[in-house]
């Protein structure tokens, strides 16, 4: 039987004991907390992306290394988190030094947008792998966590859902709306950076979404130990999604489609005007889409429907 | 034509200015390092090892775990700093349980040892990649830098050198003294963490012995501005290696061989006698092995000749 990414780490990986006391968070989260000074604490995460699997063989090497950041840089934002700097192993068949040219002409560019310094790295040969370590600062105990979710504090998502999705669709050539808009939220995601900012000391708990609404608002129910309820009716989309879901009947796209790369956050229904007000100040649209109740698990009012939803996301191994 | 390891570093991905104003040292050293408290600094590293480049097709995954940590810990070490935590990002091409409960097992060895946290993660489908990002704390100043060796200080090594690459002779049948102690210095080399504390304060320039005593001494002396003339005859040797280079004539296998995981470090000499029995008293035995000087490049005495050395490591990608 196959074994699930989560239950992988969490079994062969996660300890309870032996830890380092300036570890003030561990496995669990979008980022891991290091309490290192009196005043801040560092977020720090990992991702990796391998051809063939997270990316197809080709693929713009610009994209690439745009995206192996982003992804990370998502991460810091969830946790609220300012970034500070990366470090990068690439494995690689061969040297080729165009194709390297074009990917560190990817990352710096976004590197360079948020005061990103590459302090190091590893290239290895091998098979196309990317793996990207970014670390950020936050305020001592302001981190936005995925555990601290309440009953009726708001569901909130920024930017719109389900483009990624639809993007994968399209370079799998299942529909043909070429739409170069559409694409580019699958291979240059903007991480939502300022808008983590924003929400410190506001949103009760804050993911970002990389595998899905379904699956990564479930982890904020599941560590938060509360459910939900979410209107499908009220999910932001684009148009393109829109004329897809219009043409397709496919109303799931945006709800179990991953890579989008938007926050989903809860924060209490009396700050959420002014919360709302402040996000579009900063130019990062953000939408209310349920509340968080006592129940157990995530449901979905669609039209006069309820659906309940399994906790799941997108699984390597599954 | 192939493009060297440090070259395709040095030409894409160092960038000079957009620099993070927390980041007091980037890319070029063992690790990198974060200005983030007023009284410590961060030192950070990252290794990466893929199948068939760095061990062998089925490589037993106890010593993988192991080994993939002890090397980041290495880096560590060779800075002066105290391991705190560790990120894992694993790529995997199935989920093998087995594999995974004894990977970790090895990993966790090492990592209760010296009370460092796993505090994260990536698991992926794709080759088998290991890559491991390691976090060690140093007081503010007193990390062991490359660039700060000066003329007239002596060189030493921890430990001795050259099993590692015996081993790895073994493993490929080249040789047949099939010497367990030998092959466990390949597969699970002690990372000098004890003695790179030790030498906070005494050492004027550090670093581990990944590539081999050529290259990373070499690694030194360029990033100092100095040379530095080996003496082969005090090169400390196992007594299997000092069996094989009787035998085979190979005398310059301590000096390329890598993988050793030794630290390289030198001291003024008025500190000598001082730091050898503080070494030796700690269970880290180490020798001097020569002395750095104001030429170009490494020299090594052997016997009467002096042969002139390149500085040349492993290179994944010549």
């Amino acid at each position: 039987m196959a074994i699930k990414e989560f239950d992988l780490i969490e079994r062969f990986f996660v300890r309870k004991n032996g830890g380092n006391p300036s570890v003030r968070l561990g496995i669990g989260d979008d980022c891991a907390l290091l309490g290192i000074g009196d005043t801040v604490e560092l977020a720090v995460t990992i991702d990796t992306m391998v051809e063939g699997v997270h990316f197809f063989p080709g693929a713009d090497p610009d994209a690439l290394g745009y995206k192996a950041l982003a992804v990370n840089l998502s991460d810091l934002a969830s946790m609220g988190a300012e970034p500070v700097c990366a470090i990068l192993a690439l494995t690689m068949p061969q040297s080729d030094a165009s194709w390297l040219s074009r990917f560190a002409h990817g990352f710096f560019d976004l590197a360079q947008a948020w005061s990103v310094e590459l302090i190091g790295g590893d290239t290895t040969r091998g098979p196309l792998t990317i793996t990207v370590q970014a670390i950020g600062t936050v305020p001592k105990g302001e981190a936005l966590l995925r555990s601290t979710a309440r009953p009726v504090d708001l569901v909130y998502v920024t930017g719109c859902l389900g483009d990624a999705a639809l993007a994968l669709k399209i370079e799998q050539n299942e529909v043909d709306y070429r739409d170069a808009a559409v694409l580019n939220r699958l291979h240059r995601p903007e991480p939502r950076v300022e808008a983590g900012l924003r929400l410190r000391g506001v949103a009760t708990a804050c993911i970002d979404l990389s595998d899905g609404l379904a699956g990564d608002l479930g982890h904020i129910l599941q560590a938060s130990g509360v459910g939900a309820v979410i209107d499908w009716n009220k999910l932001p989309f684009s148009d393109a999604v829109r004329h897809y879901i219009d043409e397709s009947g496919d109303w799931e796209l945006p709800i179990r489609g991953g890579d989008d790369y938007e926050l989903c956050f809860t924060i209490p229904a009396s700050e959420a005007a002014a919360s709302e007000r402040r996000m579009a100040d900063s130019g990062c649209p953000c939408t209310c889409i349920g509340v968080i109740d006592r129940s157990d698990g995530l449901r979905v009012l669609k039209d006069s429907n309820r659906i309940q939803f399994l906790l799941q996301g997108y699984e390597h191994f599954s």
